[in-house]
């Protein structure tokens, strides 16, 4: 590992295609090629998570020069194997120049063939997402038309461009009063010849001169904490960027229940909380075009997904009702709203539509989940659970569907943490800790490689994100640093466990390694917010798993916008999740969002979403009679091994 | 009359109720019973077109306390009959208490029969009016709901609202954006009880607290000089206010077409015609509401009329193509777009709906003239004249109806007229002169008599409105001031003729009767903007007859938006009109703003107008090769009594 840290951190991305699928794209330098694929939507089986201890994520380095793809790969290209995966790829019978994804390092650009058996993981879920990507049927429509000289006063500048719509044989009734107001311009200025984008087969919402091939469209998940963004090509279907803020609704308070009393209780509390909202939208879609060379007014389609309290204030609708019994929402039903209406300012003409709600805080990122994970298609019942401020659980298959939600705080989104952040450069996203020594070593957005192969004054580390605090507080618990009732164990004595203003903490990432010159700690407040977060999602899944009547899961599926993948094995290991095979439970990032985006792409997907909302069944679990008891019981880190047979199997206390 | 001149100008208005119609109403003292019956509605024959000349507008003044109309009326409430009524009702056998309703004058509250002979003037047109304004089915409903606590979260505010308006047997699918964000706060102040304002028995527009009963209308006829606005309400369609006011365009030229220029060649120009505009309208609802103690947001539905360009600039469109051949508008089909687009300050969920226009210039004001008139349901074939600044013409009954525009530009609203004015308190709109003294009369809008019933410094004239100078025209070329050519004529000496300039002119009032201290006059160039515009009108009507194959017409109705009824006789006197019965002539006011009254009050009528607008044809005179040639030859005066038969046998120079 040594050799990487002489990586020049300003070398060109790696490019990397994968066979036989042809997913390509690049990649930063010292990016792993399982992490690559998660990068670039290839899937490839992984059991251990990427830990290298399975040895199921096995590819074939091709090597030569491949003028199709335009790459030259030698396995130069790549990290060497060390002694460990030598070791597996022996003990798997591997092929020669096979590798394990999860441990070849990407040096220089690579072509990458996918072994059948590792192709072989049954990412159903995953895939049906992928499938609905691949069937583009948007709401958008561009038509390019090239009118003649017009003949008669019997007949409208609208009349003719509606009768060539037709002519090309697509559809539209009428236009929509901004496009009509520029259409005296386009016809005069372009010489007959125009696109015009049409929604939904029904309205021409924007004319342009000349033939016009960009339509982009913005997918966003909005989360009480994180928003992020998608941009996409609307004609083909392609991810373009994307982009992340922090929800700037946070300075109003950190939760659902903070900001309904806010919006319902401050004058113009909902307005402002509204404005802010829709502000730091119009700044990521200015980022987003921005990286690509274009500006927010190319934008003409948008999707929303959000918890119900996140959807109401993106609408400007008060949530005051979602505030007090019976939690009953302004509206379920999806929206369709010109983006104007809601202050975004993308192309004048640009349509916003927003998934529907199921019920309660049940919302609409449940619902973009469902559509990007499908669970209602599948034989086996899967548990989804959406780890955020709010978080959204979801159990069962083609049969049942059940959902409720748990409030789950901000914590796990790097809020409310002492060092917490969200996920940036800086953020300290993977935490190991040496059982023995208990010696940290950790990986930071932005470099890399590990820790331990850098200088302590080139980590610049900041902060932790969402996935680096559930690793950091699975290591301590895993070392025993701290107990099952999360206190730090009273009888350790170390180094790195100091005290701050007379509470307990424990240094992370040491004055050297921080960018800020202080430590980066661990303190117990910390800890306790990490078992609420956990305590509300566990409570819920075992609700849900009782109301469906099961005691075990199949798969369980792990979402969440807060940068990196959830650590499966250590999430379980803190009791997040429910005990289940490992190789079963899938990190698939921010599913809420790309449930936007199939929504974005496929109008197809905005019907499914109404289906899906009124079939799912809400179930409402803080009026539970026990809630409270089962919380407190959750609270506890479990005994590992003992409730979690599949993390004894895969070793508990190392990777 | 002498008598009268001592009116309180304070006095109380009296009432007028007319038998067997039922219709009653308030008048200023002063005006005859022929003036109440226009007021209010009541059609009585009156072939001199009240000159007091045909003797058929007989009514029967009815005697004694009438408590069902809570009135008293005695003969002496109306102005005793002169010798020439006398004499007029001796020869027409006029029973014992009748009068001519164009000679007597109300001085106090009064019971009029029209006499069955009176009652039976064949005014199809305006009869087919009334009875679509009695057919009340506006696109806005009022649905008062009292909504019960919620029990459960699977439903939201806005599908209880729904259910509640199913139940109620009255239909809507969805909210518009604006109503559902009004929805939680009416829910929690009402406590339940709710009033839903549905358009077209789809959306609702509008949510209030409690059970509300006001629905206002705005109906607005935009002319190129005068805009006209119809307040009613849309629960019983009852007319509760007018207001008009000049169009604040005519800064920014004066037809239409330099209209269309300054909205093509000056920067933001279209923008600016439309803001000035939509301001000018915002002042009339404001005016309007205010007279009845309501605010323009209680206005949530409203209808507009306007020729092409009107239209154009209403919606923010540019005319430019209207410009140039083949004169094509942007569209013709008929918008409804929120009112809150349009710039107009009504209530947030306002509608606007724009009728469609026919083609050319040929627009919505001329659909709603066909509204209102209807020709389209008649057998005799009718010729309807909107005459204004764009005047429209049509002619045409069940088989087939034509239609074209005539450029009449504004001197017969008043414009471009040396001492021309607006239809306001001040105005002159009634002129007689002496055919062998060559002195004038006049009746000034506010004045409850003539000029010659008055001191001079009780006159406060300030100019001549429309109707005004087509009389003073019609007078003067009767009176033989002015010769067929439109000059005056050379030959005659008179205190009143005078050089203004070197120009000639004719003093119509002194400066001892105008409120400015300083003459006012008619001068060469207001009387050759007379010819133009007059022309313009006959010529088109020529060219229409020509095209349907007629050489006279059965019926003509003269509409227009400028102040009093048209004088049909010295329409037809100065060659406005082609000969017809004097008694088949009818001046209907502004029958394009009844037009859009009739599409705010009622739906079915919406669907009515873009039938006529698809079935009227369109001829396009201007391009004919002898246009110029036949609208020199319309521009002389007809030597009276040559070319109009009827105006001789009702005297040519003498009421």
């Amino acid at each position: 590992m040594a050799k990487l840290s002489s990586i020049d951190p300003y070398i060109q991305p790696c490019k990397v295609v994968f066979q036989p699928s042809g997913r390509s794209g690049v990649v930063a330098p010292g990016a792993s090629l399982l992490e690559a694929a998660h990068q670039l939507g290839e899937s490839i089986v992984s059991v251990c998570g990427g830990q290298g201890s399975c040895g199921k994520c096995l590819v074939r380095v091709e090597e030569g020069v491949f003028a199709k793809h335009g790459i030259r790969s030698t396995a130069a290209h790549l990290s060497p194997p060390d002694a460990d995966e030598e070791r597996l790829l022996i003990q798997q019978g591997a092929p020669t120049a096979a590798r394990l994804a999860c441990r070849a390092q990407v040096l220089g650009d690579v072509l990458i063939t996918v072994l059948p058996e590792s192709q072989a993981q049954p990412q159903v879920v995953y895939k049906t997402l992928e499938q609905q990507m691949r069937q583009i049927d948007p709401a958008i429509q561009l038509v390019r038309l090239s009118l003649g000289k017009p003949q008669a006063c019997n007949s409208s500048q609208q009349e003719r461009v509606l009768s060539a719509i037709r002519e090309a044989s697509e559809k539209a009734g009428a236009f929509d009063y901004a496009a009509l107001q520029a259409l005296p311009e386009v016809l005069r200025e372009g010489g007959g010849a125009l696109t015009a984008t049409i929604w939904n087969r029904s309205r021409v919402i924007r004319v342009q001169q000349g033939h016009q091939t960009r339509a982009l469209g913005l997918a966003v998940d909005i989360g009480s904490t994180t928003l992020a963004a998608y941009l996409c090509d609307l004609e083909n279907g392609e991810l373009l960027a994307t982009a992340a803020a922090t929800n700037p609704q946070v300075a109003y308070g950190d939760d659902i229940m903070s900001r309904i009393s806010y919006a319902a209780e401050q004058p113009q509390g909902c307005e402002r909380l509204h404005k802010v909202l829709i502000a730091a939208i119009n700044g990521l879609a200015k980022q987003g075009t921005a990286e690509i060379g274009a500006v927010p007014a190319d934008i003409v389609d948008a999707v929303f997904v959000g918890n119900s309290v996140m959807h109401h204030l993106l609408l400007n609708l008060n949530p005051d009702s979602l505030g007090h019994l019976p939690f009953l929402p302004v509206l379920r039903d999806p929206v369709d709203v010109r983006a104007v209406d809601l202050g975004l300012s993308l192309n004048p003409g640009a349509q916003a539509h927003v998934l529907p709600l199921v019920a309660g805080f049940v919302g609409a990122d449940a619902v973009g989940v469902l559509l990007a994970e499908a669970p209602h298609v599948q034989d086996e019942v899967t548990l989804l659970i959406d780890v955020g401020t709010n978080g959204e659980i979801i159990l069962g298959n083609r049969s049942r569907l059940l959902c409720t939600s748990a409030a789950t705080g901000p914590a796990l989104e790097g809020a409310q943490i002492t060092h917490g952040m969200r996920a940036a450069a800086g953020a300290i996203e993977r935490v190991r800790i040496d059982s023995t020594t208990l010696e940290p070593r950790f990986r930071v957005i932005g470099q890399a490689v590990w820790s331990d192969a850098l200088a302590p004054a080139d980590i610049h580390a900041r902060g932790l994100c969402g996935s680096g605090i559930i690793e950091a507080v699975a290591e301590m618990f895993a070392a025993g640093i701290i107990t099952a009732s999360g206190r730090f164990d009273p009888t350790l004595h170390h180094p790195r466990l100091i005290r701050i203003n007379g509470k307990q903490a424990f240094i992370l990432a040491g004055s050297a390694q921080s960018a800020t010159g202080k430590p980066i700690v661990i303190t117990q407040s910390d800890l306790r917010a990490v078992q609420l977060a956990k305590a509300a999602l566990y409570t819920g899944v075992r609700y849900l798993m009782q109301e469906y009547g099961v005691e075990s899961v199949s798969h369980i599926v792990l979402a969440g916008a807060f940068g990196s993948l959830i650590d499966k094995k250590r999430a379980m290991m803190i009791g997040m999740i429910p005990d289940c095979d490992l190789g079963r439970v899938v990190s698939v990032g921010n599913a809420a969002g790309a449930g936007a985006c199939a929504a974005l792409l496929n109008r197809e997907q905005r019907q499914e979403a109404i289906r899906l909302a009124s079939w799912t069944e809400h179930v409402s679990i803080s009026l539970k009679a026990d809630f409270q008891e089962r919380f407190a019981d959750a609270l506890a880190f479990p005994h590992a091994c003992d409730l979690f047979p599949h993390i004894r199997e895969g070793s508990c206390d190392a990777d």
